[in-house]
């Protein structure tokens, strides 16, 4: 069995270097290669960790598109400008594309405020795929897939069954998340230092943050366009994220009817389950693919909530995820043996 | 100068251990005595490292009151029920009495929902003084403290202001709090071990936690009743807690009216801060009794947040900051040689 | 392609659980049943996230013997003396067992001293076959496997090539090692609370630690017995291991020979892996089977250093690599999809 | 009572921003001025969060001296070459000088190797004074105080003792030290960022740590120079050291003579206590002043253990304890008010 040779640019940030890993480990795919400016001339497997030929070396991100032919498939790990650009020139030469930036997932007018530049290429925004499997499906054949910001996965997963069944009102939400640092990439300078973020908590970018359209864009229909508040908080740990959403209630919205909303929604889905909120915790999915999703309710509110793994099923995980699906493999494919990190 | 003799019931828990050491290197007080019945015997000063004559031991919870001619002072660090009964019994013998419990912060009727159990003492709940004390104040003489809660501290110096001033709704609030693993105290048991916690973030006590009514009792006038949604969370740190809360805007509520109504609150508090929102994080007050609040704007929403340290402007140093108010001296004195522990 | 059906007795420790998850996810190898007093009755799926059948269900460690012909392999997570009961009893069945117990790693006449009892079973510490592959290669047909301990892992894989190669005194040795929480195993109680181990450090069973004559014995030679301090350290972190290991030199222990010595001993070991002494740090091993080993000297000391996950290459990591090399198996499979949690 | 008014040089360091906030909270204290070339302007209350007037702000380092005038002692949290130049200037213009820098702590031939420079003031170095003043005593008049290193401060307070005593060899002595992470300094770049530091632990600068030489200088006595080797590690915290030390025991040392070696040195020193070596934990001590000792030993071997804060006792807080000695003061004072971190 030949396998799917993938190229991962951006591969020295923390998404590219998780999403190097799986490549590596994964019984379908091969790395193709790997840039990094960082680390160009580097080898990939003492850098990283990598299980792969210790004679392979980092590339630089320029080299990406020239080295072109040598992959089937390309993930993405790059800054959204960068994405925009490199994206559309991989897929127009007919490789599989999972963009793990912002670049793809709000609509053409939204990119000058909350990304600070034009897109270029909205043609393409309109072919792009939002790659949260559980609730968009598969990718279409062709389609460059934008896989979901970290905070969006968490807060669709938990609000989007709700909204769609008509139990919350899709406006007035409340997204309160708190995330582990590696969220906010790979970081010199003071502030990211350790000393500064031990023991610490607090919130930023309050009322600006650039994944409030995308989780708003995800959660809306034509005739009911959500509308909600987004907080991100900083935790002083590496790795885990976890959303605590708050909804008005519609009539019927009993905590019965929100958790069998919330089961039904994920019977089948290998890699969410729904569970008591009160089991919504870090511990059981970091260091996993999983996302666990849990809800309650009175008369004032529904309480939504998510967890996982930023690095994983908030952003390379899913990568592969959405890579297993459009070659048609079981999506568990490569993912298997990851193990969650609390024993 | 004589001082102040302080007794410390329950006196090995979180919140004891520190009221302890804090009696021990306050000028004006001195330990009277000391009650723990995990430690009866043992020496306070070997076990707390606090600062008493080695030769002082713990006596037996049950030996408090017969051990009350030796006080001037009591603070009360105990469960809810056992507070019902000792701080009537001090109180009538002319002592100063500071309850850390939640025994005397709601109304009698909500004692058995919310405590488990009928209040024994509904006439001193009425003379109870609720001890917050930038929001109300120092104590009237005679009166027994009721010391608040973490949680209802944090999320009322944010809040409270911006109610008062008719900046926001009363009703429809959120406040998501995340709380250090000391605010649960001392604890045994596999759920609290370092294992289970490190690493994790969880919410729990959903939409049944206690804080809830005292928060909403403080927030509320007779022509204006408060209403909220209070979300607990354990963060995988000893010390601090940071609420988050969302309120409703009322017209008016730009972001310049909400940060100067929280800045004129709070112009002349030594211990409570107005800041820009980013600004407020644990590391900045954690080891302190400091608290830090902010708040910003949008049409949707007024976000308020604030940060304290949970053992202290939570629970131990709020209740020297009374006792200090109840005798008259400056609110700081024995509170100033508290250092921060992010350097 | 049949699977090697795998018992787990135990499976609740933290040893026992990352076994029963390592166990589900190997190609090889398929959980026959697990073990645990705790959780009799639960669902192993549920409790331990293993990806297992989710009707399987814990059974009590009494039941073990009985559910034997389940089984075509175990692996004994359990406290020594019941290892040294179970182990013969399934050896004799002809069980392939692992046993990650300390019950079979001494002489017999250590175990009173060291473990509290006499050894029931002298004639099966004859036959066990200590399971350090890299040092004492595979298990002979039949043999009953000690799985070593996490610290004797750590000190051997720094020290023995050193002391095999004759760079070193075998003698006046000193191993300074420290490990994270994990390796204390499940433990409930105020000393193992998150608040009482976090930020903290501090040494345990100085001069007393029963992995000292099991690093004594495997680092010995009939000509040349080794002697050493050992001192084990509690770490405030969940998982991985560091030996900081002084020795006294020998003539010719340069820093290039030493370093030279320890790179030959592992040129082609896919699990340990020998770098500069620097470069010997957690991070790049927590969550996987590696161990990384560095050493340098002057003229007074050599020093050398090793790093591993104490539950994967110092536990379950370890005796799945022992299956798989009593089953003529590839050494890492089973092992390759673990990924380093430190991204 | 007029205050002693105090520089702190290089205020915005670690080091530096603990003394300066002790200066701020000292009764017999008053901030004369804080220099910080990364802070010049900026207010030193806000930047700090010390109790100072907030018109004060950071001047730049090089206006130390100009400003001299404005001080009657310094304390110099300056780089060790900058302190070899400034300390002189200070001195010789009558100021109180503490140096919390290396500069003034070994030979005047050891500064090349270890520090990388020649000494500029070697006069000075022959009447700098050792400033640990549980072994060394007060500084004399006129002395400038070198104030010891973290390190030192705890190997010294552990091993000097038993070297005196003559209960271990001054020879083939072992020091395995960790530390916190701001034991570093204030560091950018991301190898001192929180996701590389969480969860991790190494060695570093093996058998070339500038501390080595401080150490066996402050054992040494003419007719017994003492030899060590010292390794340093990183811990995963942000305060905090701990040493554990291995001396070759000499007639005489049984378990009971070295227990009781300590505890007679410390018997009346207010911030070093004399414990069993197992209770010698970070915890009892960050945040504090205090130092934690304790030894054990059998034929091969003395093992003592020593535990300080490193900003504190390891640096400012010791720094400000020499102060009070210098003065006359009790060595207590404006250090009392500290309270350790875990509860």
């Amino acid at each position: 069995m030949s396998k799917l040779r993938v190229a991962v640019v951006g591969a020295s940030g923390y998404a590219g270097a998780v999403a190097t890993r799986l490549v590596a480990t994964h019984d379908r795919l091969a790395l193709a290669f790997a840039t990094s400016d960082r680390l160009v001339g580097e080898g990939v497997a003492a850098q990283l960790g990598a299980r792969v030929d210790p004679a392979v070396r980092f590339v630089a991100n320029a080299a990406a598109l020239e080295h072109g032919d040598a992959c089937d498939a390309v993930l993405l790990a790059t800054a959204a400008d960068v994405s925009v650009r490199l994206a559309p020139a991989f897929a127009e030469r007919g490789k599989q594309v999972v963009d793990l930036s912002g670049g793809f997932r709000l609509a053409a007018a939204d990119y000058p405020r909350w990304y600070g530049f034009e897109h270029a290429a909205p043609a393409w925004l309109e072919r792009a795929h939002y790659g949260l499997p559980e609730l968009f499906g598969a990718p279409p054949p062709g389609a460059l897939v934008a896989n979901p910001g970290c905070y969006p996965t968490a807060a669709l997963l938990a609000l989007a069954p709700l909204v769609r069944a008509g139990l919350v009102e899709p406006t007035g939400l409340v997204v309160d998340a708190k995330s582990g640092v590696t969220g906010a990439g790979r970081k010199g300078g003071e502030e990211y230092s350790f000393v500064e973020i031990d023991g610490d908590l607090r919130p930023y970018k309050l009322l600006a943050h650039q994944h409030t359209p995308e989780i708003a864009r995800a959660l809306s229909a034509p005739e009911r366009p959500a509308r909600l508040t987004f907080t991100a908080h900083l935790l002083p740990i590496a790795r885990g994220l976890l959303s605590t959403c708050y909804a008005r209630p519609r009539p019927g919205a009993t905590p019965e009817r929100v958790r069998a909303c919330l089961a039904d929604a994920y019977a089948r889905t290998p890699f969410v389950r729904a569970v008591a909120p009160e089991q919504v915790m870090l511990k059981r999915v970091v260091g996993t693919n999983l996302a666990l999703v849990g809800a309650t309710a009175d008369a004032d509110v529904v309480v939504a909530v998510a967890a996982i793994d930023n690095l994983l099923k908030g952003a390379a995980g899913q990568a592969v995820q959405n890579l297993n699906r459009m070659n048609g493999w079981d999506e568990t494919t490569g993912l298997n043996g990851l193990q969650r990190v609390t024993p």
